[in-house]
């Protein structure tokens, strides 16, 4: 027996024999060929044969996770018909007499090498597409037999050093229990992918390769982060204990969609979810969810070359509003620069980008930008229950700016014959400590508050939330941190105004009765996260929780408040 | 009459004629040479000549601007002898049979080539340093003629494109009134030699050179940044009259040398002085600071290629408490990462040095380094009265950590029969915001506060100072800046501690009636700015600054705080 430890990317226990899910050594040696054209056929051939395995793996994405997700698969066929990269294979086929493996993997490194010294998120994502896609036509190529983990037909749990997209969306729900990989963390594919399957996965052990045979038994275990290799009979039997009780949780959740959040004392909270892109709104509602507290319109600027049209955003914050049936959407302006870039504005590249040109700063300079957006958002008011929310405010000026050249679209709009909504509420992240020490002369001039915890920490702190050398100093629980909630909490109250937070901390089990007793108003989180949230807050008072505040306000360390929030509400 | 703006770099007004310093174009050619060993004699030639000049200038430095300043000199004078330089410059004559200074050109254009893509201060500095001292080889190589503004023999204003330290190094007192540069900012070499020279200077007018000629009449406004180019009669006798209001003013000053801070109305404070070196005591002095309220001892670590021994650093500190004559010394620990790296420490390059592994979080991994540090201070405290201060402390945890490992050294010195002071105060400086928040906790545990208002207004905005494209918001007077400031200074007194600065904003003329009126115990501050600063605060009233203190902490915007500062306390 033996243990690993990973992270804990997709909850719930398996226990399965292990399958190695294993890369084919695809050995490329350059040769020269006599007939040229010849060999561009059989580069034809291998593309063709290519695509057409990934229809049927897009097809198979698409039943088994939904239209968004076999949108990947969309993005590898475009791939594998873009004539820059074809175009080069074949000139080097024609020039250089070489044979057609030999020149798709040269062509296909420059781009990947290219892509990937871009230091930027979403190139790299395409060199990982292109990795990805090449290496199946030069399997066709060699005609070696890439794995299929679509043929698996037994319970397995799939051990791999990393998951493709490829290899996930073919991952049959029925036979693969769950998976662990030696790299990886909570925001990568494979474990987005393992969430929105709902298999219990645990990435980045680091060694699951290399400790894990074909066939032994093993025990993932998606809530902590374990990985249990040729387990005893006692440990599989409390496994199994453990697994039933998930079982029994998350039947108890499932009664809890369509109940209000509602404290064992009687107090109302809103759960609400964060989203992406409109497709999410479908796990929002069967997670029930009672909002959309951010809507991160960032993923319609990436992925393409271009900025969105109004008429495409219109589109998108429509679909959002509609789907949600009325329910309260709070949708962000567009967030970019720091650690997400778009290639096609050119942004000058800065020394420190989290403390750099971004978000509102950005939207401010480049207004045209701005009110493309804010036009879209207007247009689509009168569909649903519309909040607009400006991200990175620092200062009182930035949002009077910011919110003039919003009522100034809006006017023009209206002048216009227009139908804009007259509700919309006008509010902002608090995510830089300057605003949320001065929420009380925020609160007077904006509808709402919604704290984003992840960069109100790492400013708080100094510390960059990447940057793993300092991440002991990432402290959601650090008193300074709390203390700064409150004030915002306490100014918008003060103003009856409303206070919410779309943090990874707002879906925490420690933070819950923290933030329920400081009275936030709105609590936003992945959607799988609302209903075990939900089960929590049913259990707790409100107003026992308030009875801590003064205490928990005055500790002095992460250490001290974690520790009491533990003992005083039995978690573990 | 036409006026350029720039940055005052140093203080008071200068009127004279102007003096273009400009640069000989030097051409060089690649030739091949018959005979390669008499090339080499060549080049040693031009060498000897080369160091022969630069010990000259490095004399006129040491005599007029002390041993400190000189020993830029003294580094050009090592590159001009390093092996590494001259070895591949003679293989390649003897490779390639090629001239001497094409030789040279192209070793030293590779070295600065790649000492500047080091992204690294320190690295970049050494390939100024290389290209200025290369540049008088070549010339004497070549037989041109370089320029010595040693030789001006009538009152001038300099003119250039920047001033390399030699170029500064021999300009004369007696005629060089002032000089203006098209680039360079407040922190440059140019900027920092002026004010140790006390020549009115403007830096960063971006056309100083393509705008004045040779010979004109031109006004240097180093108050307020301005240059009049061919002024008329009436604009000269204004800036005369200003010219001499600033001496009186200067002699005014210079009465308070050796007086202490009083307010109108009898209350105390002490405004002491940044330092950098031991030599700087002397500034300190001559004008009169109270105290050193901080010694950057990262200086002692720069420009070498080791970290300094224990014995070295003791020399330093020893020496800056015996100069100091038991004043209060302020000592803060090794603060490196970040903008200031240490090439030999080989630091990993990170996304966001500014929130990175710097400082005290380096510190307290790389022990070695932090008590090498800690020894060499205990055993200078007998030698006067000092203070040891961490920096970038974020949470108490932090801080006791150090303090533990600098008893831990006392315990071990004290065991061993060294001699140490038992009263050595034991502070952090505050320039994090979560630390500004947690104050109260703080209090309880160190001996003072200095806050460090450069990286407490960067973190607390979000805004990397040292980036031009949110310049903007690097606000000092932000009322949530100054409810910070705030917070640290009423935590202090309550638990009977002291509180200081020592950011920019310490000798800020708008900054220091809040300060006093918020209550800041000491002001640390550039040497050269505490007489005015004195005799400021000689004119205010305490006790009225402090009735404005509940309006101040309750405006919104950074215009709001300035406007009323200024009218109330009539500043310009």
């Amino acid at each position: 027996m033996q243990n690993l430890k990973g992270i804990g990317a997709s909850a719930g226990i398996a226990i399965a024999k292990s399958y190695r899910l294993e890369e084919p050594e695809l050995k490329i040696e350059k040769r020269e060929v006599a007939d040229k054209e010849a060999e561009k056929l059989r580069l034809d051939d291998a593309l063709q044969t290519s695509k057409a395995e990934l229809e049927k793996i897009k097809e198979h994405a698409n039943r088994e996770l939904g239209a968004d997700k076999a949108d990947i698969f969309a993005a590898h066929l475009l791939v594998l018909s873009d004539p820059e990269l074809i175009k080069p294979i074949k000139d080097k086929i024609e020039q250089e007499a070489t044979n057609a493996e030999f020149a798709l993997k040269e062509t296909a490194d420059m781009f990947v090498s290219m892509f990937e010294a871009m230091d930027n998120e979403y190139m790299r994502e395409r060199a990982a597409d292109i990795r990805d896609v090449t290496k199946r036509v030069i399997a066709h190529l060699l005609g070696v037999q890439i794995p299929n983990p679509s043929l698996i037909s037994e319970e397995v749990i799939i051990i791999a050093e990393d998951l493709t997209p490829s290899d996930t969306a073919q991952l049959n729900r029925q036979y693969v229990k769950g998976f662990t990989t030696n790299i990886g963390g909570r925001t990568s594919h494979s474990a987005i992918m393992a969430r929105s399957m709902e298999i219990p996965a645990v990435v980045g052990t680091k060694q699951a390769t290399s400790s894990i045979e074909n066939g032994v038994t093993v025990i993932v275990d998606g809530i902590d982060g374990d990985v249990i290799i040729d387990p005893s009979e006692e440990v599989i039997a409390r496994y199994k204990a453990k697994q039933e009780n998930y079982e029994v949780q998350k039947t108890e959740w499932a009664k809890l969609v369509n109940e209000p959040t509602v404290s064992k004392d009687g107090h109302h909270v809103e759960l609400a979810a964060n989203i992406g892109t409109p497709e999410d709104v479908k796990g929002v509602l069967e997670n029930g969810g009672e909002g959309v507290g951010l809507y991160r319109t960032e993923f319609l600027y990436m992925g393409r070359d271009q900025l969105p049209t109004e008429e495409e955003q219109f589109q998108s914050y429509k679909a959002v509003l509609e789907r949600m049936e009325g329910k309260p959407v709070v949708v962000r302006t567009l967030d970019i620069g720091g650690d997400k870039e778009l290639p096609y504005l050119n942004l000058p590249k800065e020394m420190n980008p989290f403390l750099g040109f971004r978000a509102i700063r950005l939207c401010l300079e480049e207004q045209e930008i701005f009110r493309t957006q804010l036009r879209a958002l207007l247009k689509a008011s009168p569909y649903g229950n519309l909040k607009i929310m400006f991200p990175m405010i620092a200062t009182l000026q930035e949002f009077r700016e910011a919110k003039a050249v919003l009522l100034e679209e809006k006017e023009k709009l209206t002048s216009a014959g227009v139908q804009v909504s007259d509700k919309i509420e006008i509010g902002i992240m608090v995510e830089i400590p300057s605003t949320a020490v001065l929420a009380d002369q925020f609160a007077k001039e904006v509808d709402f508050f919604s704290i984003g915890t992840n960069d109100l920490i790492q400013y708080t702190m100094a510390a960059d939330r990447m940057n793993e050398r300092v991440s002991y100093l990432y402290q959601p629980y650090n008193p300074a941190i709390l203390r700064l909630i409150t004030l915002v909490i306490e100014a918008a109250h003060k103003e009856g105004k409303w206070a919410g937070m779309c943090g990874e901390m707002a879906g925490d089990s420690i933070a819950i009765p923290i933030l329920l007793g400081l009275g936030l108003d709105e609590f936003s989180m992945s959607a799988t996260s609302i209903l075990p949230a939900r089960t929590q807050i049913k259990g707790l008072s409100k107003e026992e929780a308030q009875s801590f505040k003064e205490t928990i306000l005055s500790m002095s360390t992460t250490e001290e408040v974690v520790s009491f929030v533990k003992e005083t509400f039995s978690i573990n």
